[in-house]
């Protein structure tokens, strides 16, 4: 403890300069560093932290452990008046607290089913489900993946067919690999689901659509025709039900299909949207992707804690000039490993507050009918490498910091164990990431062929107007931070231009399309997307830094400092 | 089934042929694959594998739960007559089932306090002590780490002071930071431990030294003054007992000084062997490093046979052109990241065939009171580098396995759990990475320092002479393996030359030599540890790929393929 006030000395001030700036970022600016204290404590006192116990319960114990965590969490929220205020700052304070704890489950109730219905809800449906949802009457899950077909989501095979007669459609589970495999909440918690399926009318084919399934009764037990439970232990979330589900000619009210951008009538005709419409819908669900990139800066932040904080504590090897031992914070290879995990935490926080603009705009937009298309391309875009990069990158960090911890960093007390397990299941969850950063990979080759034909480019891919004919010379820069940003720009604009080259080339040789994208370029666009995602996040928060508000003459120098060690070492 | 039978087909012979290579390499070409078959088919009915059941056990349980498979496993040995025969290809073909355990404990008593007491013995101390262990009556744990230091064996603060009256030693822990820490097996396993502490005799130190304490009594309890338990969950080995203990003034007989190179007479008289005699000793401690190396070539191997399979049997996204769904295999991603294991398995024990003999004679010339001097600075620079280069390169390609699995790999029943969480503790057990690569980069400085002058060099850095002054050219190679040694080698050889130049000019400056090493150049170093073990492993790799009598010319193309595709996409 000595050590470490010794480290801090004379800083005292520039310590709560920069905790203020680390809330202020996150739209808490509202509340004062007391009141947040203040909150901490509160939760502490309802024993919503988890303690030591945890390391020695079995799946079952654990499960019952932190589930009890949860509730007390959503008491507090409730008694606080504050459990359906999404961006209410207290409620993202005692987030913070949740993404401690090993288990999602209540996060994809709101953000999963709730959200779901929001988007692809008719007023009426909407009436009907949410009140339930808010007051947790009906908990859902978000029922997409199948045993057989994950990334792939027009391979799923749990079919929807419309039955006249009866006014319902039958939700049906035809083979092994159909089987839902992996919501989280499904295996214990959940009582209703939002299900994809094929839909069938009068045996024609419509597509993936969405429905809400019930799944368990009032005494929460299966229904019949539901074969359900939990799939079993995993590398991390073992505290989360992720569950299986089995449909056995489950019939469900033709009101359940959530129908605000398609329907079918009593009678058994289809009618729908746009496909613009619809695809502008989904774009709401892109939260998700966006809310692992900004939660990952809380984890940089709590591994930077632990890992700088026991090297300056931690002393091997004595000097031969001091006679003293070293603080391993003093070796070279710590700091290359560890200070750049505190420029992340800032950079993802910087770039958020753009990135949360854009998003915000996108829907209130779309709540407006507007059809922002070229919003939700950027938004898409980048959802779908920010989310790899951060998730990529907390792998070889956190790995970095329990290496740098030596023995004392592999035992399950020095909390890494809890912050890291389940990052693991992150680059899986939510679009694997070897298979989404190609979705951007493709972006980037399409806009490659505009300038090819001369075209100039908008928005976030605009940077390469500049840097894709290297009109852009040394001098030009003003400073470090933009030589850095200089730098990350121009490598994707070479990589792109290289892999693109390559695409064409490979192409005019009469290569089909698609072994030439699966085969020879697929490794070039994931690196290319995450060069992307790296320049992304690096200008935006360097762009923050100068003009955002909350930065003060104080902050800016030492949050600068850790973004360029960042961008060096990462 | 289907899937992979079709992926077989007409490779029935070539399968086993291989199969038979990896045996014969691990000095089992004794044993027909009927005979290793029915082995472990009998380690099977006997249930010493472990099943599903213990992915759901809280850690007391797991303990027992592996014990029992331990305690199994020896009594196979037993029955065989070979738990005392550690070459025994029986033994050897029966190790592969113990590692697939989460525990090391009894390992550590034959290859760490057993073998202490082989090494560092006299011979009445070994007549004494080792029938004990054969016999199991003394089980034993190498106790060396405390809470304070880890990998600076010289500040460990546990005393051994003897007292001349009594003729004894008093084993005391002074401080909390001397509490011995993390030891395999002692938590609740062993009832003995060799013990590393500070020697005092008449107020007079004499560095570190080996003890032989007694820890529990015939009834398992701790002994009076032991304070003794088990430290706690960690990331893997949760069913080993790592453990803790504290001495208080615990006396011993001054026999329990293992005496072969250092002596206290009944007064007090301290003597000792030269202290060549003590490093040669200790260079066959080197085995539990050189045998992680080892050791790897069975768990990557593990990996490949999962993430191979699965992605033959796995299918996402329908193709264009045929209409089917893909194989995942024949994603570019997939290969990249799957086909390199093969590859370093293979490597690993073509390496090992040179490794193993270099040991070999060493420990025999050793025991034959040879003073082998250049072999054991080979042997230790190997094993400081080797261990780091395979126990890094499987937490990346660890990584790799599960993401290319998709959600179905993060999944415990995938196996590659139970695979994967030892090996996060082996980059830091027996020394950590981050701090033996140093020992090889300075090895690898001191050599640039010879070829500076001008010196040849011999043995494992030979190399270096061509490599170093640029005089061999493109045309020198004859073969494609031999254009990828030499790539690797000139990596060394290139970066070993900007390293070394680096750190002479800083010297130069006036920087004092720890300050150069410990903030300047120390990551440097590393990266070049890494560059010369693979160097060595390939090197050894592709030799004997063409001189081991092994090695058919059936097997040659297909193991050189796999290496030539590690190390590239390595
Ligand atoms: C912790 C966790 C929580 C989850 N929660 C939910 C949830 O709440 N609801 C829900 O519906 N699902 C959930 N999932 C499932 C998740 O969405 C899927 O695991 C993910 O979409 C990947 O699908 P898959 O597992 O079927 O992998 P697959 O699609 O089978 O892919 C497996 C692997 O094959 C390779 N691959 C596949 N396609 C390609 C390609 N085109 N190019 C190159 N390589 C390819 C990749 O290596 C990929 O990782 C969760 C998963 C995890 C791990
Ligand atoms: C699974 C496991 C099993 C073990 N089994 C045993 C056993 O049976 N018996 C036993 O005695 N011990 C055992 N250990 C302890 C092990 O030997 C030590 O953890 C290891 O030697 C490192 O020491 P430490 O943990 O004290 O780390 P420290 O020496 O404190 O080092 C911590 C970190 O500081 C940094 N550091 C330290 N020195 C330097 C330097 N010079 N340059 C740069 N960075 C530096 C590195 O990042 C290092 O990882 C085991 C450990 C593990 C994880």
């Amino acid at each position: 403890l000595m050590e470490l006030t010794n480290e801090r000395k004379g800083q005292a001030t520039l310590t709560k300069d920069l905790q203020r700036l680390w809330y202020d970022l996150f739209m808490c600016d509202s509340l004062s560093l007391e009141e947040i204290a203040k909150l901490k404590r509160e939760a502490a006192t309802r024993g919503i932290y988890p303690d030591l116990e945890h390391y020695y319960l079995n799946r079952e114990e654990l499960m019952n452990y932190d589930l009890e965590r949860v509730c007390k969490l959503i008491e507090l929220w409730h008694d606080k008046g504050i459990l359906y205020d999404r961006y209410n700052p207290k409620k993202l304070i005692t987030d913070y607290i949740f993404s401690g704890l090993d288990t999602n489950g209540i996060f994809l109730h709101f953000e999963g089913f709730m959200k779901t219905i929001e988007i692809l809800g008719t007023k009426e449906q909407k009436e009907k489900w949410l009140p339930k949802c808010l007051t947790l009457q009906s908990i859902g899950c978000y029922c997409q993946t199948e045993i057989g077909h994950g990334s792939d989501v027009q391979g799923l095979e749990t079919t929807a067919t419309y039955d006249v007669t009866a006014k319902e459609f039958v939700i049906h589970s035809p083979t092994v690999s159909s089987i839902k495999f992996w919501p989280g909440g499904l295996g214990k918690l959940s009582n209703h689901a939002v299900v994809q399926a094929q839909l069938y009318v009068k045996d024609k084919h419509y597509g993936v659509q969405t429905f809400i399934v019930p799944i368990r009764d009032e005494d929460h037990l299966p229904l019949e025709g539901i074969h359900v439970g939990d799939i079993g232990t995993k590398f991390g979330f073992n505290a989360e039900d992720n569950g299986f589900v089995k449909f056995t000619n489950i019939r469900i009210p033709r009101e359940n299909l959530l129908s605000r951008y398609c329907q079918v009538s009593e009678d058994g005709t289809f009618t729908k949207e746009s496909d613009n419409a619809i695809k502008l819908a989904y774009g709401n669900m892109l939260y998700l992707r966006l809310s692992i990139f900004f939660g990952r800066s809380v984890q940089f932040s709590r591994l930077a804690t632990i890992g700088i904080r026991y090297s300056i504590v931690r002393r091997q090897f004595k000097d031969a000039e001091t006679g003293e031992e070293r603080q391993i914070l003093d070796y070279q290879t710590q700091q290359y490993r560890l200070f750049p995990l505190l420029g992340i935490s800032y950079a993802i926080r910087l770039a958020w507050v753009e990135l949360q603009k854009l998003y915000s705009s996108f829907e209130a937009q779309t709540a407006d009918g507007k059809q922002p298309l070229a919003l939700l391309k950027d938004l898409h875009t980048l959802a779908s490498c920010l989310k790899p990069l951060v998730t990529w990158r907390m792998r070889r960090f956190g790995e970095y910091v329990k290496q740098c911890c030596g023995g004392h960093g592999f035992l399950n007390v020095s909390g890494i164990h809890r912050i890291i397990k389940s990052e693991e299941g992150l680059v899986t969850a939510e679009g694997t990431n070897l298979v989404i950063t190609q979705q951007t990979g493709r972006v980037l080759l399409g806009e490659a062929g505009k300038l090819a034909q001369g075209k100039r480019l908008e928005g976030i891919t605009a940077f390469l107007n500049d840097h894709y004919n290297n009109t852009r010379k040394a001098s030009n820069y003003s400073s470090i931070n933009e030589i850095i940003v200089g730098a990350f720009e121009s490598r994707v604009a070479f990589y792109l231009d290289y892999a693109s080259k390559k695409f064409q080339k490979l192409i005019g040789e009469g290569i089909p399309m698609q072994t030439v994208w699966n085969e020879k370029v697929q490794q070039d666009f994931i690196d290319l997307s995450i060069y992307f995602a790296d320049a992304f996040m690096l200008r935006t928060a360097f762009r923050q830094l100068e003009e955002n508000k909350f930065v003060t003459s104080e902050t800016k120098p030492v949050v600068e400092k850790c973004m360029q060690v960042y961008a060096i070492y990462c």
